[in-house]
Protein backbone atom coordinates (compact mmCIF):
# COMPACT_ATOMS: atom_id res chain seq x y z
CA UNK A 1 0.00 0.00 0.00
CA UNK A 2 1.61 3.30 -1.28
CA UNK A 3 1.61 6.51 1.20
CA UNK A 4 1.33 9.90 -0.15
CA UNK A 5 4.56 12.27 -0.73
CA UNK A 6 3.94 14.89 2.44
CA UNK A 7 5.62 18.32 1.02
CA UNK A 8 6.02 20.84 3.13
CA UNK A 9 6.81 24.09 2.73
CA UNK A 10 7.53 28.23 2.69
CA UNK A 11 6.03 30.27 -0.11
CA UNK A 12 9.46 32.77 0.61
CA UNK A 13 12.04 29.78 -0.09
CA UNK A 14 13.50 29.73 -3.19
CA UNK A 15 14.56 26.14 -3.27
CA UNK A 16 10.65 24.94 -1.88
CA UNK A 17 9.79 26.95 -5.11
CA UNK A 18 11.95 24.60 -7.29
CA UNK A 19 10.53 21.92 -5.80
CA UNK A 20 7.19 22.69 -6.63
CA UNK A 21 8.11 23.15 -10.52
CA UNK A 22 9.46 19.43 -10.16
CA UNK A 23 7.60 17.33 -7.19
CA UNK A 24 4.37 16.94 -9.60
CA UNK A 25 6.36 14.45 -12.22
CA UNK A 26 8.04 12.78 -9.63
CA UNK A 27 5.06 11.36 -8.01
CA UNK A 28 3.28 10.96 -10.60
CA UNK A 29 5.93 8.87 -12.44
CA UNK A 30 5.94 6.50 -9.26
CA UNK A 31 2.40 6.60 -9.16
CA UNK A 32 1.78 8.19 -5.42
CA UNK A 33 -0.98 10.73 -4.31
CA UNK A 34 0.61 14.56 -3.37
CA UNK A 35 -0.22 16.37 -0.20
CA UNK A 36 0.96 20.10 -0.72
CA UNK A 37 1.66 21.54 2.88
CA UNK A 38 2.31 25.31 3.48
CA UNK A 39 4.01 26.27 7.09
CA UNK A 40 5.76 29.20 8.21
CA UNK A 41 9.83 29.04 8.26
CA UNK A 42 9.78 31.73 10.75
CA UNK A 43 7.77 29.84 13.37
CA UNK A 44 10.04 26.69 13.07
CA UNK A 45 13.06 28.90 12.53
CA UNK A 46 12.24 29.66 16.69
CA UNK A 47 12.88 26.47 17.66
CA UNK A 48 16.14 25.71 15.72
CA UNK A 49 17.71 29.49 15.85
CA UNK A 50 18.08 29.28 12.44
CA UNK A 51 17.89 32.35 10.60
CA UNK A 52 17.22 32.88 6.15
CA UNK A 53 20.05 31.48 4.28
CA UNK A 54 20.79 34.56 2.43
CA UNK A 55 21.37 36.55 6.17
CA UNK A 56 24.27 34.64 7.21
CA UNK A 57 27.34 36.62 6.95
CA UNK A 58 29.81 34.58 3.83
CA UNK A 59 27.23 32.22 3.37
CA UNK A 60 24.81 34.36 2.18
CA UNK A 61 26.58 35.93 -1.06
CA UNK A 62 26.89 32.38 -1.85
CA UNK A 63 23.34 31.41 -1.01
CA UNK A 64 21.50 34.15 -3.62
CA UNK A 65 24.74 32.74 -6.24
CA UNK A 66 23.60 29.00 -5.62
CA UNK A 67 19.88 30.04 -5.93
CA UNK A 68 20.34 31.07 -9.29
CA UNK A 69 22.78 28.38 -10.40
CA UNK A 70 20.46 25.93 -9.15
CA UNK A 71 17.30 27.33 -11.09
CA UNK A 72 19.50 27.38 -14.03
CA UNK A 73 21.18 23.55 -13.82
CA UNK A 74 17.79 22.61 -13.81
CA UNK A 75 15.97 24.35 -16.26
CA UNK A 76 13.58 26.97 -14.09
CA UNK A 77 13.08 30.01 -14.52
CA UNK A 78 14.25 32.58 -11.70
CA UNK A 79 14.65 36.04 -10.81
CA UNK A 80 15.69 36.77 -7.27
CA UNK A 81 12.99 38.97 -5.61
CA UNK A 82 14.37 42.19 -4.68
CA UNK A 83 12.55 42.15 -0.92
CA UNK A 84 13.73 38.66 0.47
CA UNK A 85 12.57 37.09 2.34
CA UNK A 86 9.17 37.85 2.75
CA UNK A 87 6.22 37.13 5.61
CA UNK A 88 4.09 34.07 3.80
CA UNK A 89 1.35 34.38 6.32
CA UNK A 90 -0.76 35.85 4.25
CA UNK A 91 -0.35 33.19 1.11
CA UNK A 92 -0.21 30.47 3.10
CA UNK A 93 -3.68 30.89 4.72
CA UNK A 94 -4.77 31.98 1.46
CA UNK A 95 -4.01 28.65 -0.18
CA UNK A 96 -5.54 26.70 2.54
CA UNK A 97 -8.99 28.60 2.46
CA UNK A 98 -8.92 28.24 -0.96
CA UNK A 99 -8.14 23.95 -0.20
CA UNK A 100 -11.37 23.78 2.19
CA UNK A 101 -13.60 25.65 -0.25
CA UNK A 102 -12.47 24.49 -4.37
CA UNK A 103 -10.40 21.36 -2.95
CA UNK A 104 -7.18 20.39 -3.44
CA UNK A 105 -6.79 21.34 -7.53
CA UNK A 106 -7.12 24.56 -7.31
CA UNK A 107 -5.22 24.99 -4.09
CA UNK A 108 -2.14 23.55 -5.97
CA UNK A 109 -3.05 25.65 -8.85
CA UNK A 110 -3.20 29.02 -6.47
CA UNK A 111 0.36 27.94 -5.03
CA UNK A 112 2.19 27.67 -7.72
CA UNK A 113 0.96 30.67 -9.18
CA UNK A 114 2.42 32.18 -5.80
CA UNK A 115 5.68 30.77 -6.38
CA UNK A 116 5.62 32.00 -10.21
CA UNK A 117 4.47 35.67 -8.53
CA UNK A 118 7.86 36.02 -6.26
CA UNK A 119 10.63 34.26 -7.96
CA UNK A 120 9.84 35.07 -11.65
CA UNK A 121 7.26 38.06 -11.90
CA UNK A 122 8.87 39.78 -8.40
CA UNK A 123 5.63 40.91 -7.33
CA UNK A 124 5.10 41.27 -3.55
CA UNK A 125 3.24 38.08 -2.68
CA UNK A 126 3.45 38.90 1.30
CA UNK A 127 0.18 41.91 0.41
CA UNK A 128 -3.31 39.74 1.43
CA UNK A 129 -4.43 42.37 -1.72
CA UNK A 130 -2.57 41.00 -3.91
CA UNK A 131 -2.90 37.43 -2.56
CA UNK A 132 -6.54 38.01 -2.82
CA UNK A 133 -6.55 39.50 -6.35
CA UNK A 134 -3.94 36.14 -7.49
CA UNK A 135 -6.55 34.31 -6.30
CA UNK A 136 -9.36 36.12 -8.35
CA UNK A 137 -8.05 35.50 -11.58
CA UNK A 138 -7.82 31.46 -11.42
CA UNK A 139 -11.59 32.07 -10.40
CA UNK A 140 -11.78 32.34 -7.09
CA UNK A 141 -14.36 34.16 -5.56
CA UNK A 142 -12.16 37.25 -3.99
CA UNK A 143 -14.52 38.52 -1.18
CA UNK A 144 -15.33 35.62 0.32
CA UNK A 145 -11.40 34.79 0.24
CA UNK A 146 -10.72 37.83 1.67
CA UNK A 147 -13.54 37.31 4.65
CA UNK A 148 -11.63 33.92 4.91
CA UNK A 149 -8.23 34.80 5.20
CA UNK A 150 -8.92 37.28 7.84
CA UNK A 151 -11.31 34.62 10.14
CA UNK A 152 -10.17 32.93 13.29
CA UNK A 153 -10.65 29.10 11.48
CA UNK A 154 -7.89 29.88 8.89
CA UNK A 155 -5.26 30.88 11.19
CA UNK A 156 -5.70 28.44 13.83
CA UNK A 157 -5.73 25.91 10.73
CA UNK A 158 -2.19 27.64 9.87
CA UNK A 159 -0.74 27.53 13.18
CA UNK A 160 -2.02 23.76 13.72
CA UNK A 161 -0.05 22.73 10.20
CA UNK A 162 2.98 24.27 11.63
CA UNK A 163 3.21 22.57 14.39
CA UNK A 164 1.94 19.70 13.36
CA UNK A 165 4.91 19.33 10.96
CA UNK A 166 7.74 20.34 13.62
CA UNK A 167 6.22 17.41 15.96
CA UNK A 168 6.85 15.44 12.53
CA UNK A 169 11.13 16.91 12.00
CA UNK A 170 10.10 19.29 9.72
CA UNK A 171 12.51 22.01 10.23
CA UNK A 172 12.91 23.40 6.94
CA UNK A 173 12.05 24.33 2.86
CA UNK A 174 11.22 22.06 0.73
CA UNK A 175 10.72 19.07 3.47
CA UNK A 176 9.66 15.99 1.98
CA UNK A 177 8.32 13.08 3.97
CA UNK A 178 7.81 9.36 1.99
CA UNK A 179 7.03 6.10 3.70
CA UNK A 180 8.06 7.45 6.90
CA UNK A 181 11.61 8.70 5.69
CA UNK A 182 12.61 12.42 5.48
CA UNK A 183 13.95 14.33 3.23
CA UNK A 184 15.17 17.71 3.58
CA UNK A 185 16.13 19.83 0.49
CA UNK A 186 15.48 20.03 -2.77
CA UNK A 187 18.78 18.30 -3.64
CA UNK A 188 17.45 15.49 -1.85
CA UNK A 189 15.42 14.15 -4.77
CA UNK A 190 17.56 12.06 -6.46
CA UNK A 191 17.41 9.72 -2.88
CA UNK A 192 13.97 10.36 -2.71
CA UNK A 193 13.00 9.12 -6.15
CA UNK A 194 15.52 6.11 -4.98
CA UNK A 195 13.28 5.48 -2.47
CA UNK A 196 10.17 5.44 -4.75
CA UNK A 197 11.76 3.33 -7.57
CA UNK A 198 13.24 0.60 -5.30
CA UNK A 199 10.99 0.92 -2.19
CA UNK A 200 14.14 1.24 0.13
CA UNK A 201 17.19 3.91 0.51
CA UNK B 1 44.20 26.81 -19.66
CA UNK B 2 42.29 24.87 -16.83
CA UNK B 3 42.94 25.56 -13.38
CA UNK B 4 42.88 23.48 -10.87
CA UNK B 5 39.78 22.29 -8.39
CA UNK B 6 40.52 23.69 -4.87
CA UNK B 7 39.02 21.32 -2.61
CA UNK B 8 38.88 22.63 1.00
CA UNK B 9 37.37 20.23 4.31
CA UNK B 10 37.67 19.58 8.10
CA UNK B 11 38.85 16.01 9.01
CA UNK B 12 35.53 15.70 11.18
CA UNK B 13 33.09 16.69 8.21
CA UNK B 14 30.83 13.66 6.88
CA UNK B 15 30.27 14.87 4.03
CA UNK B 16 33.57 16.31 3.49
CA UNK B 17 34.74 12.96 3.70
CA UNK B 18 32.24 11.63 1.12
CA UNK B 19 33.60 14.37 -1.48
CA UNK B 20 37.14 13.12 -0.45
CA UNK B 21 36.35 9.44 -1.64
CA UNK B 22 35.04 10.74 -4.82
CA UNK B 23 36.02 13.67 -5.99
CA UNK B 24 40.07 12.12 -6.88
CA UNK B 25 37.84 10.57 -9.55
CA UNK B 26 35.77 13.48 -10.63
CA UNK B 27 38.85 15.42 -11.28
CA UNK B 28 40.67 12.74 -13.14
CA UNK B 29 37.71 12.53 -15.44
CA UNK B 30 38.31 15.83 -16.26
CA UNK B 31 42.27 16.13 -16.49
CA UNK B 32 41.69 18.46 -13.53
CA UNK B 33 44.71 18.59 -10.98
CA UNK B 34 43.21 18.79 -7.44
CA UNK B 35 44.26 21.03 -4.52
CA UNK B 36 43.85 19.19 -1.02
CA UNK B 37 42.89 22.00 1.46
CA UNK B 38 42.89 20.90 5.61
CA UNK B 39 40.98 23.84 7.41
CA UNK B 40 39.45 24.55 10.41
CA UNK B 41 35.46 24.26 10.77
CA UNK B 42 35.48 25.44 14.23
CA UNK B 43 37.24 28.81 13.29
CA UNK B 44 35.27 29.52 10.22
CA UNK B 45 31.80 29.07 12.25
CA UNK B 46 32.85 31.54 14.85
CA UNK B 47 32.21 34.11 11.93
CA UNK B 48 29.24 32.62 10.36
CA UNK B 49 27.54 31.93 14.13
CA UNK B 50 26.98 28.31 12.77
CA UNK B 51 26.94 25.15 15.07
CA UNK B 52 27.75 21.81 14.03
CA UNK B 53 24.63 20.70 12.23
CA UNK B 54 23.99 17.75 14.63
CA UNK B 55 23.83 20.05 17.23
CA UNK B 56 20.64 21.87 15.71
CA UNK B 57 17.19 21.05 17.52
CA UNK B 58 15.34 18.80 15.55
CA UNK B 59 18.08 19.04 12.18
CA UNK B 60 20.35 17.31 14.31
CA UNK B 61 18.70 14.09 14.44
CA UNK B 62 17.94 14.20 10.96
CA UNK B 63 21.31 15.30 10.14
CA UNK B 64 22.93 11.57 11.66
CA UNK B 65 19.99 9.36 9.24
CA UNK B 66 20.86 12.09 6.26
CA UNK B 67 24.40 11.03 6.74
CA UNK B 68 24.59 7.23 6.75
CA UNK B 69 21.76 7.35 3.89
CA UNK B 70 23.84 9.08 2.17
CA UNK B 71 26.50 7.53 2.51
CA UNK B 72 24.55 4.03 1.74
CA UNK B 73 22.81 5.65 -1.39
CA UNK B 74 26.46 6.39 -2.87
CA UNK B 75 27.82 3.00 -2.09
CA UNK B 76 30.32 4.62 0.74
CA UNK B 77 31.49 2.41 3.98
CA UNK B 78 30.78 5.09 6.77
CA UNK B 79 29.72 4.34 10.37
CA UNK B 80 28.80 7.43 12.72
CA UNK B 81 31.44 7.79 15.55
CA UNK B 82 30.87 7.34 18.72
CA UNK B 83 32.54 11.49 19.36
CA UNK B 84 31.15 13.66 16.91
CA UNK B 85 32.42 16.43 16.17
CA UNK B 86 35.92 16.29 17.34
CA UNK B 87 38.53 18.59 17.34
CA UNK B 88 41.00 18.41 14.14
CA UNK B 89 43.99 20.56 14.46
CA UNK B 90 46.59 17.56 14.90
CA UNK B 91 45.37 16.11 12.17
CA UNK B 92 44.83 19.20 10.22
CA UNK B 93 49.02 20.37 11.31
CA UNK B 94 49.71 16.63 10.45
CA UNK B 95 48.77 16.67 6.48
CA UNK B 96 50.43 20.05 6.39
CA UNK B 97 53.72 18.86 7.83
CA UNK B 98 53.36 15.61 5.51
CA UNK B 99 52.55 17.51 2.13
CA UNK B 100 55.73 19.80 3.31
CA UNK B 101 57.80 17.18 3.81
CA UNK B 102 56.85 14.14 1.69
CA UNK B 103 54.89 15.95 -0.81
CA UNK B 104 51.29 16.28 -2.19
CA UNK B 105 50.88 12.21 -3.07
CA UNK B 106 52.22 11.33 0.60
CA UNK B 107 49.50 13.94 2.12
CA UNK B 108 46.56 12.86 0.16
CA UNK B 109 47.14 9.18 0.98
CA UNK B 110 47.29 10.15 5.12
CA UNK B 111 44.70 12.75 4.97
CA UNK B 112 41.85 9.57 3.30
CA UNK B 113 43.91 7.39 5.97
CA UNK B 114 42.43 10.28 8.75
CA UNK B 115 39.27 9.87 7.08
CA UNK B 116 38.94 6.24 7.23
CA UNK B 117 40.04 6.06 10.49
CA UNK B 118 37.24 8.25 11.61
CA UNK B 119 34.25 7.49 9.78
CA UNK B 120 34.95 3.65 9.52
CA UNK B 121 37.20 2.22 11.84
CA UNK B 122 35.55 4.82 14.61
CA UNK B 123 38.96 5.62 15.85
CA UNK B 124 39.52 8.95 18.04
CA UNK B 125 41.54 10.90 15.83
CA UNK B 126 41.88 14.38 17.43
CA UNK B 127 44.57 12.52 19.47
CA UNK B 128 48.31 13.22 18.36
CA UNK B 129 49.42 10.00 19.43
CA UNK B 130 46.99 8.04 16.88
CA UNK B 131 47.62 10.81 14.61
CA UNK B 132 51.39 10.06 15.10
CA UNK B 133 50.72 6.59 14.78
CA UNK B 134 48.85 6.35 11.31
CA UNK B 135 51.34 8.52 9.95
CA UNK B 136 54.13 6.22 10.64
CA UNK B 137 51.90 3.41 9.38
CA UNK B 138 52.29 4.95 5.80
CA UNK B 139 55.94 5.48 6.06
CA UNK B 140 56.02 8.87 7.66
CA UNK B 141 59.24 9.33 10.19
CA UNK B 142 57.10 9.63 13.53
CA UNK B 143 59.45 11.29 15.55
CA UNK B 144 60.16 14.14 12.79
CA UNK B 145 56.62 14.28 12.77
CA UNK B 146 55.84 14.68 16.09
CA UNK B 147 58.36 17.42 16.43
CA UNK B 148 56.99 19.43 13.10
CA UNK B 149 53.33 19.18 14.73
CA UNK B 150 54.18 21.27 17.60
CA UNK B 151 56.31 23.33 16.33
CA UNK B 152 55.18 26.89 15.83
CA UNK B 153 55.50 27.27 11.70
CA UNK B 154 52.90 24.62 10.68
CA UNK B 155 50.85 26.11 13.45
CA UNK B 156 50.90 29.44 11.45
CA UNK B 157 50.54 27.62 8.37
CA UNK B 158 46.91 26.08 9.59
CA UNK B 159 45.76 29.41 10.23
CA UNK B 160 46.60 31.24 7.51
CA UNK B 161 45.08 28.46 5.45
CA UNK B 162 41.93 28.87 7.06
CA UNK B 163 42.09 32.37 7.32
CA UNK B 164 42.66 32.45 3.18
CA UNK B 165 39.82 30.30 2.83
CA UNK B 166 37.67 31.90 4.62
CA UNK B 167 38.60 35.41 2.42
CA UNK B 168 38.10 33.40 -0.32
CA UNK B 169 34.07 32.90 0.90
CA UNK B 170 34.36 29.46 2.14
CA UNK B 171 32.02 29.14 5.05
CA UNK B 172 31.77 25.00 5.29
CA UNK B 173 33.02 21.44 4.29
CA UNK B 174 33.08 20.17 2.28
CA UNK B 175 33.75 23.39 -0.34
CA UNK B 176 35.27 23.11 -3.66
CA UNK B 177 36.14 26.54 -6.20
CA UNK B 178 36.46 25.74 -9.92
CA UNK B 179 37.45 28.20 -12.38
CA UNK B 180 36.56 31.03 -9.97
CA UNK B 181 32.74 29.13 -9.20
CA UNK B 182 32.27 27.71 -5.60
CA UNK B 183 30.50 24.83 -4.81
CA UNK B 184 29.32 23.86 -1.04
CA UNK B 185 28.20 20.70 -0.50
CA UNK B 186 28.36 17.20 -1.53
CA UNK B 187 25.46 17.40 -3.07
CA UNK B 188 26.68 19.90 -5.54
CA UNK B 189 29.07 17.45 -7.03
CA UNK B 190 26.68 17.02 -10.19
CA UNK B 191 26.91 21.38 -10.62
CA UNK B 192 30.71 21.20 -10.21
CA UNK B 193 30.84 18.20 -12.57
CA UNK B 194 28.70 20.29 -15.24
CA UNK B 195 31.22 23.25 -15.33
CA UNK B 196 33.86 20.08 -15.36
CA UNK B 197 32.10 18.76 -18.25
CA UNK B 198 31.03 22.19 -20.37
CA UNK B 199 33.02 25.09 -19.31
CA UNK B 200 29.94 26.51 -17.43
CA UNK B 201 26.95 26.29 -15.34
Amino acid sequence: MDSAIKFYFDFSSPYGYFAAMKIEALASNYGRRLEWHPILLGVVFKTTGSVPLTQIPIKGNYAVHDIARTARFHGIPYQHPSVFPLATQHAARAMLWVRTTYGDNKAVEFAKAVYHAYFVSGADVSQSDFIVQLATSLGVDGCALEAGMAGAPVKDQLRAETALAMEQGVFGSPFMIVDGESFWGFDRFDQMEELLKNGKI
